[in-house]
Formats: structure tokens, C-alpha cells, sequence
């Protein structure tokens, strides 16, 4: 399982979150990344973590202001992207042009979508997983495996029905082990989760606890 | 005279270039400022020189995953941004946020126009600088300076009009120690530039050309 | 006093409204105007009342599938058209030129502002009139003449200072006569209205009640 | 064989083409349809022609100022709409939502895709037909049968292995008689195409032109 910690753009310490993941994977055996805000990438990467962004352009060099260049986070240090998060949805050709950018940078890519189809859709793409996030569920402490744990096996299916090789992985609403293990059973082969680490006044506690969901 | 170096998405080392940035500083009494990816600002701000980010998003502390948080830049070590850059334009309702949003993290603003009447439109809604670049000459290696100069002094009489404590600054072109003296002529207080230097082979020699356009 | 009823895309008989607002126009001696979606707008202007377009694209003849050519409204007997309206908002430049197309096609600009500041800059890109509508009040029932007379009293001047010969209309909340006379003390020159009319059972009472607020 | 006529935003008469249309399927025994400017839509569906829009967000009835409501476009007479025309884009998450949006007014959709990943992706979300249309080919009258008959064959092979009830139409350059035959060929069920019949100088023998590369 791989839990991929989001920190959008809460008013959290990313060396703080940092620190605390690079631990719980020393002790647990787990794999575990961060995605900070850009400008803090280079410095979370300095910890013993993956890190990761939480969006790239499709662009490649050249007159871009604004734009995230996917080589531009990849020399920060980072590993990995998501792309179109729900709050930074892509049209769908530039979703294509993202993961082609992404992965000619080097990163990993999680594209997300919010059911199934989008999930299948996406799969036609070439992108190393897919994280299925029903909107309505993000941020609300209903975990997607509790509210609605068919839409992760069917996103599981539909995903390796259309590429065997695309991780799955679920998020929106998850916060603690038990909701890890939850996803795990369902098929998933990682989670997203963002507030419940984000938010919470105890990272390292929440970080120690979703990785003890983890069993292999 | 304030000079603010756009590397935009460009295979270009920003180190280099703040570097160059700040040994120019040094030796000419000039005030300039280097605007990398975001990803470098950090490392970018750790030279001896103003640092800029090329955007920001109008927006607080929360849930908005890929978009880029004031406050972040300014941890990161920036001290200004860009708004509305023609690679990166805003809605109206946008750049008023934006501009509330970067003085709320102690940016400085400089809001980007094409004409202006633009300009104009700009100074109502409180930003520190307006930068007049018209699009047709971006990256063309003529200076607006020379291909329009109306449209400088134009601009500087209509945001002076509107509010004194605003700055113009120009832009699309500029790539030599002439075209500053010649912005500065024309009633501009800064000048920015890209391409110029960004993708000049020596972008040392570069910089301290420009520099030495300020007479004052 | 101009009364532009909006129909957004409400569940209503725009030829219903239509018809009502020829009617109270005739009798009570108002300018009345009906925007309905733009597949209407040929039915609608077969009628004797003003018609608007809720949207125009800032484009020319050409390769512009899905956007809304100023021309082609025009064409099927629209004579002015909102521009950013807070649920259609448009960039800076965007607004600009926007202005510039409806009025090379003939057409009557009404930009929607959100705030005075926002309306004084609109003022410098040469429209017909702009509308103050607190994004906060639309929709809400609770009509922006008291909610906020402040904030119609300061667009009036602040467009003033700009450009004398621009109107100023207010938007957001209006329902009834009292609600019109109320912005015509407070300095505005019309009124824009959506949900009062369209969602309304008796949209020719409500029309009729709108005009009657309107003594000069 | 299916010919969609898109008039995009150029200066032509929607009236004369649809007539021309009209004739054309009488007397040749094919099935063609317009799709011309939004507030045209009313006029066209007059003839004895099928008319489409050239597009529809993906809203139901409310407060969407500017916005295409799909029914709205059924209500003018339009019985299907494109969806993600290379000028118009939409997010993924959008196209899914179009889709269902469109179905509910009933209306066709035929979605445009750039290459036979994508037009796989779209097959997941169930529109009645993809449209592959490679963007560099889109105005240049070359056929993407001519310049890349792979693209067409391929994105009939992808989007039939997802779904075999979408239809697939092939676009771009195309603009005689003989790109609708080789279009046919290569396992199109029809052909979308916009410059060479609205820029034509004579659209009724173009079109004329066009069906007789129908042979079935």
C-alpha cells in the first residue's frame, strides 16, 4: 500500500509532516509520500521521503509564466505527480499531454477521477495509477471504503480490465488505519488523504496510525 | 529603475542567474529581481537577491490542491509577484483578489497589461506596480520602447492619473543596457525582461549590460 | 430607468416574459429588456421588447466552435449583451476586447462588476454601462439598495470619476418596485434582475410591480 | 454515412447551407446535418434539415448566466450537440457530465477526440459517437485519411473494443466527395467537417459534392 499525504494549501508545516512520515516508514515498513505546495518541494525532499506535487502543467521549456514545468519539480526533487485533482481538474487532452510531460520528466504520475468511467477513461493514458476520489466525499470524514466501498472495486475493475499494469487508488474521506486496511481489502493499492493529516494538531500520531492499517 | 528577470519555463539555471543577478547588484547600485519556477524560489532566495514568483492564486489558507498559495511564496523566500502575466491572465474579479491575497502575505504586486486602458483599469484596484507589455512584442527582441513609445508614456499619464503611488514598469523586448535607458526616458520605473536573459548564452554579461542602462 | 430581466438558464417561458415585459412597457412607459439562453433570442426579439444576450465571446469570424460570435446575436435581433456577467467572468483582457467586439457588431455592453473598484476599472475599457452586483447578494432576495446602499452610491461615483458618459446599473437581489425606486434614489440608471422574474409564478405581476417603482 | 456540417463562427449563411443540405439528403439519399451559430439554431431546424449545436455545458436549469443548457438547444430544434470540439475543450470530469446532460434533453452527442487514446478514454462515457479529429489537420484541407490513415482505423479499432455501440466520425481537412469515400473506407461511420462548405464560395456543390462519396 502507498499513501500519498496531500497538503493542498493548509496552514500546516510541511517539515513538520516531512519528518513524521520519514519515521513511521523507517518503523513500519510502508511507503509513504508528501506533496507540499511547489515552492516548498525542495525542502521536504532534503528529508528521507517521497515527495511529491501536487499538479504539473503540460508544458515543456519555454515561454510558460505560471506554469509548472514538470522538469522544474522534478530537479526540486520530487518523484512524482498528481494530476487533475479535483480541485484542478484538466480538460481530458491535457490530461493526456500531462502524464506524456510528467513521465518525460521522469515522475511518477496518479491521475484522479471521480467514478469508474472517468477511472477507465483515464486508464487509456498511460498513467502509473489512478486515484478514485468521489468529490462529495472529500474532506468529509466519511471514508469512500465505508460510504461507498462499491466505487472502489469497481474502479478497480474497470481500470484493470482496460491496463493491468495502472495502480488503483482511493481517497476522499480517509483518516485513519482502519480506513487504510478498508481500501486495502477492497482492492486498492493506495490511498490519497489530505485533512486528516493536514489538519490534524497531532501529524505524527494520525501518520503512525494510517500506517498501521498496513499489514503486508 | 527596477529590473525583474522572468525565467518563465525556460531550460535556464536560475542559480546562475541570481547569481549573476546579485553580483551585478553589488557592483552598479541597481535593483534587480529574478522570478524562477516555483520550486526554485527557495534556493533562488538563499542568493542575495529579490526574489519573485511569476504567480499567485487569490486564495487562502484551505482545500485548493495545485494552486498556489501567497503564503507559501512568501515562506519560500519571495518578496513580490507577478498578476496576470499575458502567459498566466486572470479574471477580473481575480487579479482584485489576487492583489488582496499577495499584500495579505507581504508581497509586493506587480499586475501585467496589455494597453493602456488596461493599465488604467489596473490602478484602480491597489497594486504596488503595473507592468504596460504588449503581447505582439513578447519574446520579439523589440523593445516596446522603440516600437511603441506612445504606448509607455501612455500608460505611465493614465496610471498616474488614477493613483500617483503606482509604478510603471515595461516590458515585451528588452534585452540591453539601451532599451532601459530608453524605458526609463519614457517615464517607466522598472523594466521586465525575459528571453533577454534566460536564454542568452552568457546571461551574465547580459544583466550587467542592462544594469548599466540606470543611470540614477 | 432600464429594467434587464435576466432568464440565466431558469426553468421558464421566455416568450411568456417576453410578452409580459412588451406589455408593461407599453403601459407604464419603461425600458424594459428580457436576456434569455441564446437558442431564444430569435423568438424572443419577434416580440416589441429590447433583447439582450447574456454572453458574448471576444472573437471575430473565424474557428471559434462553441463560442458566441457578437455578430451572430446580433443577428438574430439582439441589441446588447452582458460581459462578465459573476457567473460567466472573463479575464482582463478578455473584458477588453469583449467591449470591442459587441460594439464593432452593433451591440449595447452592460459589464458586470463586483465591487466599485472593479466597476471605476471597468470604466477606462469604454462600455455602455456596468453593473454593481455583489456576488454575495444574487440570488439572495435581499436587494443591494439595503443590504449595502454604500456600495451603489460609491459605484456611481467611482464610474463617474472615470467616464461620465458610462451608466451604472444595479444588480443582486431586486424583486420589486420599491426595490427600483430604491436604486434609482441611490444614483443608478437601471436595474438587472434573474430569479425575481424567471422563477417567479406570476412573472407578469413581478414586471408589472417593477415598473411601477419607476416614476421618471 | 453521416455528414455534421459545422459552421463554426464564420461568415456564411446558416440558411442557404441548411437549404442546400436540405436538397442534398432529398435527392441523394444521405444523412446530413448543420450545426450553426447558437441563436440560429431556431431558424435552421425550420428546414427540413437536422440541426446540432456546437455545444452544451453541463448544467441543468438554474443559475448559469451565459451558460448552454442542453435543453434549451433541444427546445430551438437542435436533436444532438458536439462535445469538446479542439476550439472548445472541456474537462473530463465536464465531458462525462456533458454527456449525461445532453441525453437528459435528448439530444445526440457525438464527442471530439485528438487521437485513438483519447477517443477510447471518451468510449467510457457512453456518447453516441467520438469524433477523431487531430488538431494540426483541423482547417488545412488535407484529410486525416490521406495524411494519416492510421489515426482513423486505430481509433476505430480503440473506441469498438470499449464499446461497440459508439459510432466513430472522422474529421479534419476533409472537404470532397472522395475524403467522405475514403473516410468510409477506412471504417468511419461519418464525417465531420466546417471550412470547406462555410468557406466555400458555393456550399451547395460542396455538399452536393460531398454526399456522392456516399455509396451505401
Amino acid at each position: 500500500m502507498f499513501i500519498l499525504i496531500n497538503l493542498k494549501a493548509y496552514d500546516c508545516d510541511p517539515i513538520e509532516i516531512a519528518a513524521a512520515a520519514a519515521n513511521a516508514e523507517t518503523s513500519q515498513n510502508v511507503n509513504l509520500a508528501v506533496a507540499p505546495q511547489l515552492p516548498s518541494l525542495d525542502s521536504v525532499s532534503d528529508y528521507n521521503i517521497e515527495t511529491w506535487s501536487q499538479h504539473i502543467d503540460p508544458i515543456d521549456y519555454g515561454s510558460h509564466t505560471g506554469s509548472v514545468l514538470p522538469e522544474s519539480v522534478a530537479a526540486a526533487g520530487a518523484t512524482g505527480t498528481l494530476i487533475n485533482h479535483s480541485e484542478e481538474r484538466l480538460k481530458l487532452a491535457d490530461i493526456d499531454d500531462a502524464i506524456q510531460s510528467a513521465t518525460r520528466a521522469g515522475l511518477s504520475t496518479v491521475v484522479c477521477a471521480n467514478n469508474p468511467n472517468q477511472a477507465a477513461a483515464v486508464a487509456h493514458l498511460g498513467p502509473d495509477a489512478i486515484a478514485i476520489e468521489p468529490p462529495e466525499l472529500i474532506g468529509s470524514g466519511t471514508p469512500v471504503s465505508k460510504a461507498d466501498p462499491n466505487i472502489v472495486e469497481d474502479a478497480v475493475a474497470a481500470v484493470t480490465a482496460v491496463d493491468e499494469s495502472v495502480d488503483v487508488y482511493c481517497g476522499a474521506g480517509i483518516s485513519s488505519g482502519e480506513d487504510v486496511a478498508a481500501a486495502d481489502r477492497l482492492g486498492a493499492d493506495g490511498v490519497l488523504l489530505a485533512s486528516g493529516v493536514a489538519k490534524s494538531d497531532s501529524p505524527r500520531s494520525v501518520i503512525e496510525d494510517l500506517a498501521s492499517g498496513i499489514t503486508s
